[in-house]
């Protein structure tokens, strides 16, 4: 087994949770502190200076051959869902530090500095995910850090101080202009494409981003006895109608890419003999390109006007994200095909349907990302695996690219 | 405001809820036994005499003019849902002793024994009604009592146990052969018919029985962005289909009259970003003729096979209740007909689409029903309200019915 699959089977051993049950590491957490000085570690190991922002995002450096100018950033997070997986995240910081170490091991210094950076909170402990990264692109506060909020109650400014961190420093995470210019992040693919493909690495040409809507119908709780149906106002009803149309709008797509799904579903009284009054949903509609998906989320929004009208029900829609989808460099794609060639595969250049710290920092440089396969498409779940030899892989690939990309010539 | 009208109200007052937030009065408690007590006083005050059976059905006997041969029952429930409103159940048992106080007011004792009955646990604390009706006609053990739970886990039996009550007693509450040969409940509509048609007095025709199932579909849970629409089996989206062919089944029933509802729904994971893989729904079909009930539910489960077929999911379809449907009797139809003209009203011949505990004793014994108007078909619910001058014409047409029932020459 390699030193990066043994780390990650180290790493999955710090859990709240027995190993039959997944893995569960939240941010801001000891039993997170305690992974992350693990890793810290190893990024010392690699001969990198490691240091700490004010929201607990970890860096390693690599000084570069020129001093001075802009680094590039490689890594992603190391906190987890609950009962989760033992890659996502992780396999992203960890596989940077082989990379990085690879290229130390060159013996001549890069064209320029790299940093390996383990992000802090990209799950959605505090409902909001990728905190870390958006303190890197100063879109935190303490004030915000006041009212999220984890199912416990617990903000997430009482949960940094509980590991003497201070909400008021938040802004001092922001990343200076000039600090870095590119961020690459190397992740399991969380879907089933490159394995329904038989391909090892995925080249992420765009992430798709969500419009996520909370959609609220309002009809009248009734006996389901005594109330014919023609006297009916059945909220439930409705609401399942709304949800053909999410799937039927998407399939319809001018990209032919969008995804839309209902997956939270309240339905109120909720009892085998009341007829629903009341039913919440979330929306989630997600394309690399905005233009389509937003014609998506308008046919499917007037799909569901039109059956309130025809059903005699109210509908309430708020809108929770509408997030950017963001187009990756080209010249990451270039230098991680080039890096494939020279390990001998073919990357496949694909979508990354998910979200990732990567989306953030899109806000602020260009960034790439590449995939290695997820078995059975599984993640955020204890059976999330990827073939050890995939992972060795997406390193090999991971370390090409970064070469290529600190060239001096660069 | 009428006597009647006041110990409604005064009933109503006996609550775990305060009065804004509806009348809780559950089966097997201290708050039950209260209520009881007044209304066994009542009783007494009507000269009928009281006594209690094993599960603790309360009795008030008025003796006819010739001793022997089976009485005639009158009556219906005093406990309540949680949060529910001060008709349901109450207004038949208060209205029994009112219309039984008439017959013995003329003077002379009627053709035969009257008793008023008040049964216990018509509503579901322990997730089955008509606990106390059951008893009456054998179905009901300690066995049984030990088994059924209410949501706080705790037993029929143990709650009997609270009270003095003694669950191995339980078939001892069973009415002996040739006790009873008929029964009447005088109840609220708890629809919303005789409001619509401007009908003060509903005659019961028959009682629909419903058939009711749970359905599980059962697809794979996947990345809501990673997962493209071609590669999912979104679970709820076959359960929303499969609710819309249950509208469709009950829409297209030969007898007009069917009502198919899913009122209780369960999503799992539940998170907007994750396609469902798990979904349960309660289907509830109720019509009052068995075969073309039958034949909607037929063709129900046809459709939700083709479309878990279509989609890729398993369908696992288990029965909750499957019961008969209940003719009501024509001579009780034809008192109450003839009731309605000596008052100056002419009664809407209908049908009862929900349960009562008529339908239980229905397997012993023909029963008979009449309706008041519910104001906006609201019941279980604070708001259920009905004119008290409905209630009162309710209790006229009641005993009308009784006396034509009660005749030496019937």
């Amino acid at each position: 087994m390699s030193r990066l699959n043994e780390r990650i089977a180290r790493l999955a051993r710090i859990s709240a949770t027995p190993p039959d049950q997944g893995i569960t590491r939240e941010s801001y957490t000891e039993l997170y502190e305690e992974g992350l000085r693990l890793v810290e570690g190893w990024m010392a190991d690699a001969g990198l200076s490691t240091r700490r922002d004010a929201v607990g995002n970890a860096f390693g450096r690599l000084e570069g051959g020129s001093s001075g100018g802009p680094c590039l950033l490689v890594g992603s997070h190391l906190d987890t869902t609950l009962n989760a997986g033992p890659l996502d995240g992780v396999y992203g910081v960890l596989g940077a530090i082989e990379a990085v170490d690879r290229l130390r091991g060159t013996g001549s210094a890069p064209g320029r500095a790299v940093e390996v950076i383990a992000m802090t909170a990209e799950e959605p402990r505090f409902a909001t995910g990728c905190l870390g990264s958006r303190a890197l692109v100063g879109d935190m506060s303490a004030d915000v850090a006041r009212h999220l909020t984890d199912r416990d109650g617990t903000t997430l400014a009482e949960a940094m101080q509980g590991l003497s961190m201070d909400p008021e420093r938040i802004p001092e995470a922001r990343l200076p202009e000039g600090y870095a210019d590119l961020f690459v992040e190397l992740h399991i693919e969380q879907g089933a494409v490159l394995e329904q493909r038989g391909s090892r690495l995925g080249i992420v040409n765009a992430i798709a981003a969500p419009h996520d809507m909370s959609l609220t119908v309002t009809g009248t709780a009734a006996h389901a006895g005594t109330t014919p149906m023609g006297l009916r106002r059945d909220a439930f009803l409705g609401a399942a109608e709304i949800a053909l149309a999410v799937e039927a709008a998407a399939l319809a797509s001018a990209t032919g890419r969008t995804v839309g799904t209902v997956g939270a579903v309240s339905v109120r009284p909720g009892a085998n003999n009341i007829v629903p009054g009341h039913v919440e949903i979330e929306v989630d509609i997600r394309d690399t390109e905005l233009d389509p998906r937003e014609a998506v989320v308008a046919d499917m929004l007037s799909t569901a006007e039109a059956v309130c009208a025809r059903r005699g029900l109210e509908l309430d829609v708020k809108t929770i994200a509408q997030d950017t989808p963001v187009n990756c460099s080209e010249t990451v794609q270039k230098a991680v095909a080039e890096a494939c060639v020279e390990c001998g595969i073919e990357g496949h250049v694909m979508a990354s349907g998910a979200y990732h710290d990567a989306m953030v920092l899109a806000r602020k440089m260009p960034v790439g990302m590449l995939f290695v396969p997820s078995q059975g498409g599984v993640s955020h779940h204890p059976d999330e695996h990827t073939d050890p030899a995939d992972l060795d892989l997406g390193v090999d690939v991971l370390a090409g690219t970064l070469r290529r990309l600190t060239e001096p010539a660069l």
